[in-house]
């Protein structure tokens, strides 16, 4: 059995990796830390999960997680950086959920997370765990930085495109307009996320800037090789549900690209990714279709025959685009069929 | 293998049992009916279930179920009645999820569901599937008229009251006040279950008689050991959720019973029971601390330390309040654990 | 023009207050405090008010509301009392949204709101702001205390019960299911009140004791000219929406009152209250029929003709259950007919 | 006073009319017609209306509307076309909320909404109600085609831009992405639209074509003055709320436009226009500051400083988007102030 810690185990990506990890059939789950609720039983924060966790949270600073093999980070940006020199000592491998191991570029780091970055030389290491890329490198990873909620749709929605041979579109020129349920906010008090001020509501929010859209550039650019500069114009969307993320994806066609069978040409980029369902053409995915599941489903449009190709993704934030995508990578991390554990049927209606 | 087939896969309890039964480790899927859509691959119509169910529906006419094991009915009333006869001297069992075997007495079911009994006979053999209270003659029943969503939770959370040696509370001035989720109202094109109509509201319905009511009653008098009379209140609510149904029910303590702990009788009578889940003393249950899954959840309150008793029960209503309680009803049957394919983890947030 | 003041601006009743006040057309909104946003525009903070409320918050500690005629508190309990000597003193009238002149007992008081009681002899003044069951007493009224939310349904709906001449129920043995949106916890951020905690969710909650109950036990201890105790089970529940309050009132009736054709007894009773409407006999009131209104909707039911009686009620919590009461007492106490710029139709869908 | 009929009141943008005509100062509602529900009070049907209308709703074929001054059409396509000339030789004017008057090229009608139009003479004279492009044709028109809830969000939003003398943008390569509330389905029974399908959920439609999508075409192309071919990608989506729509919307400068400062331009475009709000330089507006009033607010960004334009719309989808515009229209035809009786403060929260 892998024995696995969480530290951080109070928000909405912590309980989640629990429900995952709960039923994985090589996981041993052996700390769960919380600094503000050390003692407390999990399943008196989560009823949910009474008589299938037993655990009880633990202090961080009293809990010694270096007998892990490996370590989930599902705690604010900035935390599992400052753990993860003496980890990786303890030859202990490390998942983080947020953003401290996404950007290369530790100046990038620090102007959107408004910190320094505490450990550079292990950020070049870390492997940024978007699966369907970067299968190979995250079987041989130390240390992960799984990609936010939006960048893994935006990216596993574009890359057949950025990740072809020749380019097809305007990279320059590519829009991303996602629409997010009120989880992706977290679990925190504040009255932007009431219910009674989201729901029955729908708003745009961070169209001047949002800390995933280094990150969505990054990956995209990577995707290409490296050969082309990509311009994004990334607009997120609070929507009055709980799970779920919608990006609907615009690109503009080069006339060299006219010709493609862009449906086929997705269906073969996909055709081993058992987490990734091409629609049929003419779909139109529902979030709800992957609700409470690691499954993302992408439909491929070309309206009118023009120029202009509008993909249209969907995943649950919190699973596929959170503690989901982290299982995965833990399975392949440690030697385990990609799915292990991770077959729940989502949840309709 | 349990060779399974369910007669009407289109509604909600349908495609519940798909989802449950999909994973069900001793379970193969062999036919699923649907008179409209015959031909239609499954997962054309449930997305959620691409890959995982492979099967297309076909014509009630055209499908021979007596090859079957069991066979469930996710139908309207009057459907499973009508084919009983023929799959029970095949030596198939059945579970109907509709009210075709609940009502003992064939003149209250005429008068509640407006058709004469068809087979008077079959329904005096039938069992009620009420796991926690019938389970021993689930093991040998042919044929489970499984509870209704509502019936579910009352009669759990009155079971430890009534069916107590002695008299604990005035039996005949019960009351249950339930609100339910709209997917109760099943996957039926309805104005009243509109978003627009239901979503921001909240109201009562069938106050002055509900079909639930007499199903009830039959059931609470026979926890009693038929040997007190009901008189049950009973007030559905429509709430605006997909899944959940939570009952607050009322009863009225005899004086002698006034120093009975209730938290430890309750405690007790549900000790053996996996899917029962009674809270510390205290505790207010949600709804989504059982969402999608076959647990309830039971809370206990006296206020006051006066005599009216307060039970308030939760329960997923397309789970344990149908699919999950049928496949609990299946396991028995078929000599296996009560909790085979039945443990998904509840889905919170 | 009346001039008004508003003390506590920015949650979900000052809004409300201000959404009523703007168009009212015999009021001259002349200030409105907010500790923590002085000099923010009220229309930045409640975009929907652009173009209709131009004032802008001010500190409570440099305005002088001593020139208002009315002045309303929208703020957390003790805030009222602590102004309302000075208030008085200077002739301006008060009308308390909060708890500080509801309970007449202080001991009573301090017991739910944890604070001593500043001022008791003006408690004692102070004219319970029910207005259709008090509304002489409110006309001359210096000082109001505003009933809460739930208590004004649930005395609305017992009072033609308890307010008749002979005893017809069992005043010991009330209950009151009480379901209620979410916007009722206020605007303050918590995360019991998060869109991803309390959407697709429903509990009770407060059932061994809120601070609703005292209040209402006085009242309708009131209605019966204190003639009679009054033992009542109270048992609040969230439900996902944001406004409206759905209250299920349960009443045994007295052998002597079987006869009594309660349809009318309640038509009778709010024959000439233009905010209290019964519904034709049979009727299920839908919250939303009085959204964003100041109506208060009522059904009578006696189930199978029997002992019980069902009462429901559905009110907006924010409007009749709040800011429109508010102003509906403020009509009075000024000699304006009662519906003064209170005709807002209800918003359905 | 204006005498107003409504022909189909059993809709939403029924139920709307009727809710804003109920106290519009200046008209008197005398008929209100719906074929299946003849003989119906209409706040039997919509008890929010309940002491406020007094018509019931009456047979078509036997009710007059000749005496009316002005005759809304709340109907399904087909059905305003094949009473207009009898109407308008009665002298009554004509507002269709529905299609049959927007489409000015009867073949386009033809192929989008599969029917042949009944008076293409008629079509010609009608004149497009988008009132603040429109609004000196509408004082004097006898027919409006009313817009459809999107195309009002598209248009407004996009006008300042095309129709500014100078060419600003790609008017080729526009992008509407657009959300809505469910209620933009209407009030009919279908499977899509129940809140257990479509609450919690977020998808696209229509991705392949939309009837609203030649709508606005037609109007951008007559707002830039027919000087410009318009090339739009509309992907409209369905969001879980009643009301709102938020249209976002992509457009890529001309290198000749990059100096332009288009806060000020929106901001002057706007400038006499009681019910378009253009926010403050960097807000993202809220579907629910406009709830249930005729506002529109609209915000522009260009991220960081690049060529693409986003441009954020709100309305409701049933005022602004339908009967309030309507309203809005009926005033201006009737000589009166255009905001009589639409001042409705938004609904908030």
């Amino acid at each position: 059995m892998i024995k696995v810690g969480i530290v951080g185990g109070t928000g909405y990506t912590g309980v989640e990796l629990l429900r995952i990890l709960s039923t994985h059939p090589e996981v041993k789950l052996t700390a769960i830390t919380a600094r503000s609720d050390a003692g407390l039983p999990v399943a008196d924060m989560f009823p949910s999960l009474r008589g299938i966790v037993d655990l009880a949270f633990t202090s961080p600073e009293e809990t010694d997680l270096t007998g892990c093999d490996v370590v989930f980070f599902a705690t604010p940006h900035g935390v599992a950086m400052s753990h993860a020199r003496k980890l990786l000592a303890a030859g202990v491998r490390i998942i983080d959920l947020a953003a401290d191991f996404r950007l290369k570029d530790t100046a990038e780091f620090e102007k959107w997370y408004g910190m320094p970055h505490a450990c550079p030389d292990i950020l070049q290491e870390a492997v940024y765990g978007l699966v369907e890329v970067n299968r190979e490198a995250i079987r041989k990873a130390r240390v992960i930085g799984l990609p936010g909620c939006y960048p893994t749709s935006v990216q596993l929605g574009l890359a057949p495109l950025l990740g072809h041979g020749k380019p097809l579109v305007n990279e320059s020129m590519l829009i991303a307009d996602c629409k997010s349920g009120v989880s992706g906010a977290g679990r925190r008090a504040s009255v932007g996320s009431l219910f009674a001020e989201s729901s029955d509501n729908f708003h745009a929010y961070g169209v001047k800037g949002h800390r995933h859209l280094p990150e969505i550039v990054q990956g995209l650019k990577a995707i290409t090789g490296n050969t082309r500069e990509i311009g994004l114009t990334f607009v997120p969307h609070l929507t009055p549900m709980i799970r779920g993320i919608h990006s609907t994806l615009y690109a503009t066609l080069r006339p060299e690209a006219s010709g493609i069978d862009f449906q086929s040409l997705y269906e073969d980029y996909y055709r081993n990714d058992p987490f990734v369902d091409v629609l049929p053409a003419g779909s139109h995915p529902e979030t709800r279709s992957v609700r409470a599941s690691n499954y993302l489903r992408i439909a491929v449009h070309r309206p009118g025959n023009g120029n202009t190709l509008v993909i249209l993704v969907v995943e649950d934030n919190l699973v596929k685009g959170a503690a989901g995508q982290g299982v995965q990578c833990l399975n392949l991390m440690c030697g385990l069929d990609e799915t292990t554990g991770l077959k729940q049927v989502p949840v309709l209606p």
